[in-house]
């Protein structure tokens, strides 16, 4: 079940209402890779850093799984670094400075040791990029997952549609869906979406969960994700990438790509995306237990169950 | 299963992207007792109208269950009324008149028939109006349901939060839990309200569903009812009444006020609340089929369905 994942691996500064970081590891791929490694392991990470990149940070990441083969270590040049400041309801941040540095000119790489993938997850990243990825793989994956955000809808909108039309399931959030459809209504949207090419949209709405929609001829399947309310949100960075990591690992790890799986994958990636709230950056992510994802689980579960009037009620 | 209603009985007239009409009949407790009549008959109305109130329009009330002997017809007084547009993707609006006329001055009367109450819906109105009316029974009914909104909040406060203390479900939007609360997590929100009184809050969330608290001694119980994703919505207005009367009819009419039935409350006027939008003002309300009710609860449960997985699968 050989599991690729491209992204960035980078360095963030975050500013929350809770207080501040310095340059700690990030990245969409970081995120993915460390998300996905509790469903399956190798991650074969596809990526570029630059040499200022800590040894320490990519211990981490193979300590975690990552398969670092594919990690791209550029001399004399600086990784990718992004900061941001998250207002004091974290529901929207700026972006202090971004440096693209290494991600300029990514060529991606892939070893041949990856050429046995079978599932693809392309993290967020120039849409041209993630083509590359899917043109440099010998054999089609069975499954590609695609991540994508809003700017390169503003900067790369031709390159954005190429790559949506060569992949499996399209991950975006609501108002990303909307900018790509022109539609508010987003059952609309998924269906303009879903003409594009994936056969499986996920739509991301942050507090208020998931939608994961599947066009079969000409029937539309729904499934609603709800996300658990939380007490406390600390650090919004990668939740988003962990979502897609730990659908994209579930999917894996069971090898099963039907709708109902599928299901039990945006539910497993749900639950991974709120331990990664809970704390500043990858913290989280990092020393999870199988029987407490199996609990958070659980508690999605209990969330939305409705147990069946036994007798006759009235609609 | 006595259930009485209390609300504004008025005219609306509505602007949508998709039309607009004239005066049509509107008002919270119309929108309720419609929703309501679906599960439980009669609903025993407690509203004021000027003369100007058609008797067509009273008698489709009747006809479609209601007890009108607690609404009174104030001779040479004009009916409240209520005139708003709704922006293009009708995410928000704009009131552009509100003439209160007979509810300036509303003193509800409560018929001796009506003293056998045992559920009672205080839909939206000054709260010192509801809180009149449970006053006015003489016995305290077995669950008091309200509805109420931002408005109240700015302008009656104290009232506001006096009422709120008798009730045992209070029912809101996430703005509006926001804003009495002053915390911007719903799960702190709620836990702030419901040490003001009631048991029970439903916190709406319009295209994102509702959430449902329930706090028993120390432990907080959450239930995530989504909405249908609809691919078109023709007009809001009532939704939330249409919610609140379906949620107490279902309630009354199984009488059962335990956490789980509550649960199939939410779903059924979530149900309810998905048809009001379907079409302008009340109409889709008068004539719906058990059958459809029933299909349309179905689609909610199946929306959240996840079956677990037979084999052994990673977290």
């Amino acid at each position: 079940m050989s599991l690729v994942v491209i992204g960035s691996v980078a360095f963030d500064a975050l500013e929350t209402p809770f207080g501040k970081t310095d340059k700690i590891i990030g990245g969409a791929a970081t995120y993915i890779s460390l998300s996905a490694s509790y469903s399956v392991k190798p991650v074969k990470l596809v990526a570029v850093v630059g040499d200022d990149f800590p040894q320490a940070d990519i211990l981490l990441l193979q300590e975690h799984g990552a398969d670092t083969e594919g990690l791209q270590i550029k001399e004399g040049e600086k990784s990718f670094f992004w900061s941001g400041k998250y207002s004091n309801d974290l529901n929207s941040r700026e972006t202090l400075v971004t440096e693209l540095n290494v991600l300029a000119d990514f060529d991606p790489v892939i070893p041949d040791s990856y050429q046995d993938c079978k599932y693809l997850m392309l993290g967020n990243l120039a849409p041209a990029v993630q083509r590359l990825v899917i043109q440099r793989l010998i054999n089609r994956p069975r499954l590609i997952v695609m991540d994508t955000m809003n700017f390169w809808m503003d900067v790369a909108l031709e390159d954005l549609i190429a790559t949506i039309e060569m992949v499996d399931v399209l991950s975006i959030n609501d108002e990303e869906a909307r900018q790509l459809s022109g539609e508010h209504s987003l059952v609309k949207a998924a269906k303009k979406i879903m003409e594009m090419g994936p056969k499986f949209l996920i739509i991301k709405k942050g507090e208020h969960g998931a939608l994961l929609f599947h066009k079969v001829k000409e029937t539309l399947k729904i499934f609603y994700a709800p996300a658990l309310p939380l007490e406390e949100v600390f650090d919004p960075t990668g939740a988003g990438d962990t979502f897609a990591g730990g659908f994209i690992g579930y999917l894996a790890a069971t090898d099963d790509i039907s709708f109902d799986n599928m299901k039990r994958a945006v539910i497993h990636g749900s639950a991974m995306a709120s331990f990664c709230v809970e704390k500043f950056g990858t913290e989280r992510l990092l020393n999870l237990q199988q029987e407490e994802i199996e609990a958070r689980e659980k508690q999605f579960a209990d969330l939305v169950e409705v147990i069946p009037a036994t007798s006759a009620q009235p609609a």
